[in-house]
């Protein structure tokens, strides 16, 4: 990227961002650059993962803790990922409702991102845009998902906190659970507070925190985000958490595990690349053959044809 | 395995597979060999992975399917697997109530499988017991797991013909949709066909199976597990697929592509245990460096080391 539309994305412009996003999305050619250039100006953030069932309120609480974030004077941004979807960019009807909302503040950026080819790849995008908004100055970065399964996990990954919204009688516990949501997340919003079973729904919550051995630091908010009820609470909370995690030295250890996964991920890419013909010529030869034997017959071709090359 | 055993497994003989089940599970040392010496005696049964919501009633029409095929003399197995179960081996309850059921019926096999560290460990032991119970002589060997989520459409890779069993206003089908299911299975089954919205179920299937431009040759079939009703006709769906496949050549164009998948994981995982400590050391070096540039130095000392070694 040349160096005038570098400074506007530094800057946090909306332009040079939405942009920038767009080549990360894409994963254009000059993506690599652009990220190696933004690299200097990335880790001041607090990357926030808000996750949830589907019904539980999530846009609506995030555009409360937005505000909150706004009165305070601090520039947040909002990336809205729905694995489910094919589209990108901003486009979607609730985010046109919320970009609404803040309409002309200069202090927010929302941002809608879709299936991209596979999970991986929306996975990576999401965390390369993440790193955007970090340069682009943005001190709270906010990952929105659509539901709690598998792949929010995955995209879950990239925040320091995790913050699942729950709702009673949303019967959505069990499905974080499974997901594995449960043991990631570090505060737990109940929203739509002004409905029965908040009681039971924080005492099964409680329970289950229990049985997973959380630390007793994770904590439990209550939310109306219809009115705004308990917004500065579940702000206060969120950041708590990233104090903690700043001070004791776990943000840099998660920034760390994100790296080992991150550069893992492109080496094994690059490896599978090169194996790939010789899995195909092995597979064509032995059809019938054992997977035990045919690995090791790939491995082996493997090794001899690195070694081949130097020599 | 000694001969002996492994002629009482290839016989199909219930303490023989349940101990090298097992071995497999546990993976154990014997696991590689065993499977190297079944490996000749697999690629007979029909492999059926029966999918579902908790609720819409699975182990009772697996129950009713069993029947109908020991009725005409074929011998089954099933595999109940929980990726959020830590048990294993045949203890839970609704297994043992199955058990009993089919009580001293040699021509029955029944075994659950709960999580085995990884998902990838579970999928891996549950391919390894159903070719184990290939080996053995069952010509159905049915997969059955407890929902439908990205867990059970991985183990769901390893079947033949997959059935997804849906029951009027269990809402299941938008998250089976979700969860890629839906593209995968082969065979509907409308299970609990006796309460009402029968109709609408069917119709809102129709209508998704249209748009995931379905081949019109996948069947909707209506049971009612608490009396038998439709089991035969569910049985009948489930063989005409097999026989379809078989004839066509899909069969073993899915074994192939499952040889692929496992051959190609067991490779990587392999070449992934290499570059570890080469990984580890770059990581160490570079603890703020860019992600791009530091998988390009892992790769290129695996490079270097490979071709090194042989020299």
């Amino acid at each position: 990227m040349e160096e005038e539309q570098l400074e506007r994305l530094l800057r946090g412009q909306e332009r040079a961002l939405g942009r920038a996003i767009s080549l990360v999305e894409d994963r254009a050619d000059g993506q690599r650059e652009l990220m190696q250039q933004v690299h200097p100006y990335t880790g001041r953030a607090q990357v926030i993962g808000i996750t949830g069932s589907p019904g539980a309120g999530k846009s609506s609480l995030v555009n409360r803790l937005v505000r909150v974030w706004r009165g305070a004077g601090e520039k947040v941004a909002v990336v809205a990922v729905d694995p489910t979807s094919p589209f990108s960019g901003g486009a979607l009807l609730g985010d046109r409702i919320r970009m609404h909302d803040h309409d002309a503040d200069q202090g927010v950026f929302i941002r809608s991102m879709g299936t991209r080819g596979s999970l991986g790849g929306l996975s990576e995008a999401c965390q390369d845009t993440v790193r955007l908004l970090d340069a682009g100055g943005f001190d709270r970065i906010i990952i929105e998902t659509v539901g709690v399964g598998q792949s929010e996990l995955d995209i879950m990954k990239a925040a320091d906190t995790v913050a699942l919204v729950l709702y009673p009688s949303g019967g959505d516990i069990i499905q974080a659970f499974k997901a594995g949501i449960m043991e990631i997340a570090d505060v737990f919003i109940i929203n739509k507070a002004d409905l029965p079973g908040v009681p039971q729904l924080r005492r099964e919550l409680e329970d289950l925190l229990h049985l997973t051995n959380a630390p007793v630091t994770r904590r439990i908010v209550e939310t109306i985000s219809t009115d705004g009820t308990g917004a500065g609470e579940a702000v206060e909370a969120l950041e708590a958490h990233h104090a903690a995690i700043r001070d004791s030295g776990e943000k840099e250890a998660r920034r760390l595990r994100r790296l080992d996964a991150d550069v893992r991920r492109r080496v094994m890419e690059q490896v599978e690349a090169d194996i790939e013909p010789l899995l195909q010529e092995q597979l064509q030869q032995k059809q019938s053959g054992d997977p035990y034997d045919i690995s090791e017959a790939v491995y082996r071709a493997y090794q001899a044809r690195t070694s081949g090359r130097s020599t």
